[in-house]
């Protein structure tokens, strides 16, 4: 029993991520459709993973953990769980595979959505 | 007055819409978050210049309504009146300057949308 709390702990579930081919266009669309997310997702791209405290967003904290629920369940980034920490990234290569192009557009088109 | 009514009548004022330099990504992929105007933004992709009526969409009419509406507020569609007909366009060439690529990805990601 021991042991296996210790895994559990050691190990916590990752969040539930769809899977690429469940990628939908109109809900990839309306994950990014949002400042606070748009802000999210440039950092990513430009950063690389991130916890999420280190994305400076104009909102509280529930509400920043509202926003990345939003984009992983849209299947736009990917969260894992570090020890106590939840790190977030792009999932790029699979966006770029299901909707060429979107991702890049929607990153040059952005940066007036980080004056939020 | 009388001939005032019948130029209100023979020109009604076309609705509102933003001016390029207002268009907002976060605006525009909202309003391309939706399958059923993913399927109008297809149509007219397609077509070019359409009455609403022409587009064969699986919802009642007052439903067509609000999605045009929120493609033209959203600066996606331009909708003019002719007579009686009110005919919608998409606004590409304003689009493809201020989010370049992103209507094209958003078409080429948009077929399986279709099939709504």
């Amino acid at each position: 029993m021991g042991t296996l709390t210790q895994v559990r702990v050691g190990s916590p579930e990752a969040p539930p991520h769809p899977e690429a081919s469940e990628l939908e266009l109109a809900g990839v669309l309306h994950a990014l459709s949002d400042p606070v997310r748009l802000r999210i997702v440039s950092a990513l791209a430009e950063r690389g993973e991130q916890p999420c405290g280190a994305i400076e967003l104009p909102v509280v904290k529930s509400t920043c953990t509202h926003h990345f629920r939003v984009l992983r369940e849209a299947g736009v980034i990917r969260q894992r769980i570090e020890g106590t920490t939840k790190l977030n990234s792009l999932r790029r290569d699979e966006l770029d595979a299901r909707f060429p192009g979107l991702l890049d557009a929607v990153l040059s088109g952005c940066a007036p959505a980080l004056t939020v």
